[in-house]
């Protein structure tokens, strides 16, 4: 550690990367299924289970030997220290020089909030105030300038401050309260906010800002435009504060708008914005859900903290799957990882998911300033299943290149039809099934032939229609998409997130790469609003420019 | 051409490929801004322009050499020869031994029919019973099983006859007629129909059950349970005809589900499921828009058609975009291609995209049954600028590995907040611009002490804060998303991919690929259901049904 900057030194992993390769090169040709019977209880050794999530990871390529490399790998990483440096509130974010303890707004015993070096019971405190606006809203108790009780929250944010809770609020809208309408706005386009407000009655409208600085220049176009909107209702600026509340720390501005000082809610510089759900930034949230449930994320996410800080590494579900994505990445170099959630809930979370992985590390450099000796984040995508089957899933069986999925399954469903389960659970079940297992084009053809088609006609097509096999994937069941499973498993990727940043030697908390092309953007708009000939960067955009004013 | 089963002879393109990659080599490590600086007229000669669109890709690592030899590679791939042999009706997807005339649904000439073997007439007819249908919903004539007029219309299809519909209804939905609301359900998950129906009145609600075959499982699953959600707000039998309508060719199927033939809309095996929205599977789109807006949404694609039928190879945007795709897939080895679209309105434009590319290249075997010699599709994905300046762009500007980027704009906002729209344009034209030219450490290391940083501390920040730059990308300017311009893009899009499919070698209208799963997916309901002990297929899945039970 450099303790002026308390920048770590890294390690020379040298010697743990060579193990790993040697444990690749034993294993690259081998087939999943040779591993299966190689070892009965295969299925049930790499299985483990933590706060109602089920992680079997047997269907991978790897075996005890490459696990062993890859845990020597992490132990050498140091990720035991890292990890504690970050719940005991060191400053990890060396970039930015800043702690992070985004795990202590959900460790509701306020033990964790001794490292942020805020006086014991403030973020609780903050919680309340969030919980209490919400209460009141929720009762209808909270009227709009008329007096009438708010019938939609749109909550104006982007980035961490609209996809994590768009994403909850997707996903536990079962447990949401009926006669309140919830929108989330975070595109500058006007297309955006203009289909939010659709069918909207300003006077029973509620919209929160959600800006840690209220500077985010979409988030305040948006806001501003909202603001019009009630204004040209009849609503009175004095009918503002009825209808506008703010997730930031920046009074001053808040307060500009129209805001009054206690509809602002806070939270710290230890928060970064995309581990920002768990502060005030869910206020849309917690109005939705309303506080008990809300208490019972935060609790689920607190189970998974408790794992990950304790479990041992070989039990450890952050850990192992931080490992499994670093195989795929590093060692078989996929550049992709697939999340494919069997759950029309979990629609968002992929979307998360881009912005928690690939933003934090999607990073070049390492802690100590040298660039990475290993490829990063992959490229995160994915849509839920089943819809994705009759999409891209050709590619996933059938395409020349493999790539690492994890699919998500929650097993009992909450809704109306729970008759459909069954398919549902069957399905991606046997997804994963069948990329491991494939059929060769020896028995497409025997079949063929014994279905009554021309043998020749049979050779022809077999191979179109054999799967290779031997495909990878993690299934990771959840019990019931529950506010606190839902909790849980945003903490299983928060985590793992962290323990791939810990390997790589980078920092999974700044994100200096937005900056450049926001700098870009003011200077490209002043030419735009400028009408002027002036040029600002490059050909090809100087005639685009010049192109669009036609 | 092998006349028994249409299998063209593939071209031995080693020549081809040996020049291209020689091209790769000389190109590999050059900056573009050297190659603007070496021709003043790069990004004129670079912008190619029809039916409204406008595809710049001067932001590209290649120049007029590489070009070339991209270009030699298609023209000795056949695509000329290929292209026209879809156009006038040649079985070229021959594994399922059929023609591919999508193209001939919006040409509505009727010239390309000639190529189907129907009747003249044939696609224009079953389009205006379409239309009928659509005029009579849309003006309230068409009424509910109390006399009421159609206040919802509910698409049920998955895949093809989801993907299109709803993205292109999302696209166009600033024309969309008023009082009518919209919603798609594809997944068999429960919580899909049951969050569709929600606040719905079965009195006033169309469903529109889109299966060619009428045996697709969730499709039907879906149906089924709208059909007694129907029934049991007590329409009785004699009213499902009121509230169902039909895109099949199964009229058995359709008429025991209790659907009037008359309201059964057809297409032919001419037409892919992934390239339906042309046809009847547009039909929510046709009420949605009207059938004039439909018509010119036709006409766009067939202007795009038009052009890739007729221009010249080097002015061709669908064959160079195409080239471009190959170039960094096959050349560069890049996995994926993101495609950020910055509009709202195309936010579920890169899922459609998944399908069209993944499901139609994501193949590993070629016509003539061997295995491809090169990569085939990348993972396509993405999402709304500039929503993803927030969420993922970190790794795309500083991420170890770069990946091309297609960013598409349309120009003038057609919605009610005009004045974000300079602000998104910025964004857009500033995030590829930003991509390209990059920032030195050494100048940020400057800036920094300017600003009054400690010239220690600027130094250890300089590489996290700098970009590496020469990053590709496209821009595709769209004049408005109109309609017309909707079907131009995605025709476009249709015809890249099938230039990639020619050059691969591979069969871009078939998809084998997905009939695994879906046996498997039988065997695991039939055990789930069954509730017995009784085994499918490998022990982890085995493993996960005994846990699921319990």
């Amino acid at each position: 550690m450099n303790p002026e900057n308390n920048v770590p030194e890294l390690p020379d992993l040298t010697a743990q990367w060579d193990a790993v390769e040697a444990e690749h090169r034993r294993l690259a040709n081998i087939r999943m299924a040779d591993l299966f019977a190689a070892d009965a209880k295969r299925a049930e050794t790499m299985t483990l289970v933590a706060a109602g999530i089920t992680l079997d990871f047997s269907k991978n390529i790897l075996d005890a030997g490459a696990l062993g490399a890859l845990h020597g790998l992490a132990k050498a990483a140091g990720v035991a220290a890292r990890r504690e440096a970050m719940f005991t509130g060191a400053i990890i974010n060396t970039t930015e020089v800043r702690k992070v303890l985004h795990v202590a707004l959900r460790d509701r015993s306020g033990v964790l909030e001794a490292g942020s070096g805020l006086p014991p019971g403030t973020m609780a405190a903050e919680r309340e105030r969030c919980y209490a606006f919400a209460r009141k809203v929720r009762a209808g108790e909270w009227t709009g300038h008329t007096g009438q009780r708010i019938r939609a929250v749109v909550n104006i944010g982007i980035g961490g401050s609209d996809l994590g809770p768009a994403m909850a609020y997707r996903a536990l809208r079962i447990f949401a309260i009926r006669g309140i309408a919830f929108r989330f706005v975070s595109n500058v386009d006007g297309t955006a906010l203009d289909e939010a407000l659709e069918g909207l009655d300003p006077a029973t409208t509620l919209f929160i800002v959600a800006s840690k600085t209220f500077t985010t220049d979409e988030t305040l176009t948006n806001a501003k435009s909202a603001r019009q909107w009630l204004l040209a209702s009849g609503a009175g600026e004095a009918g503002i504060p009825r209808h506008f509340a703010a997730v930031s720390t920046n009074a001053k501005e808040v307060a500009a708008f129209g805001i009054a000082p206690e509809n602002m809610f806070g939270f710290w510089d230890f928060v970064g914005g995309r581990y920002s759900l768990w502060s005030s930034i869910g206020l849309a949230n917690m109005i939705a859900i309303g506080p008990e449930h809300f208490d019972a994320f935060l609790d689920g996410a607190a189970e998974m903290d408790k794992h990950f800080r304790t479990a041992p590494a070989e039990r450890n579900l952050p850990i192992t799957l931080a490992l499994i994505g670093i195989w795929y990445r590093n060692l078989f170099n996929r550049a992709t990882q697939a999340v494919l959630p069997y759950s029309e809930a979990l629609s968002c979370f992929p979307a998360y998911l881009q912005q928690l992985e690939m933003e934090s590390n999607g990073k070049g450099i390492r802690l100590d300033g040298s660039p990475v000796t290993h490829a990063t984040a992959p490229v995160i995508w994915g849509e839920p299943g089943t819809n994705g089957q009759h999409a891209f899933h050709q590619l996933l069986h059938q395409g020349p290149e493999w790539m690492p999925i994890d699919f998500i399954l929650p097993v009992k469903h909450l809704g109306k039809f729970p008759d459909h389960q069954t398919k549902l659970i069957a399905n991606c079940l046997a997804q994963s099934s069948a990329l491991m297992l494939g059929k060769s084009a020896e028995v497409v053809e025997r079949e063929m032939i014994a279905a009554g088609v021309e043998p020749e006609e049979a050779r022809r097509l077999a191979p179109h229609r054999a799967f290779p096999g031997n495909r990878p994937s993690n299934t990771i069941l959840v019990d019931a998409l529950t506010p606190a499973r839902l909790g849980a498993l945003i903490a299983l990727y928060e985590h793992k997130v962290f323990v791939q940043s810990v390997v790589w030697g980078i920092n999974a908390f700044d994100q200096w790469g937005v900056e450049l092309g926001k700098v870009a953007a003011r200077g490209v708009e002043a030419v735009l609003r400028a009408n002027a000939g002036s040029s600002v960067s490059d050909p090809s955009t100087n005639r685009l420019i010049a192109n669009i004013r036609n």
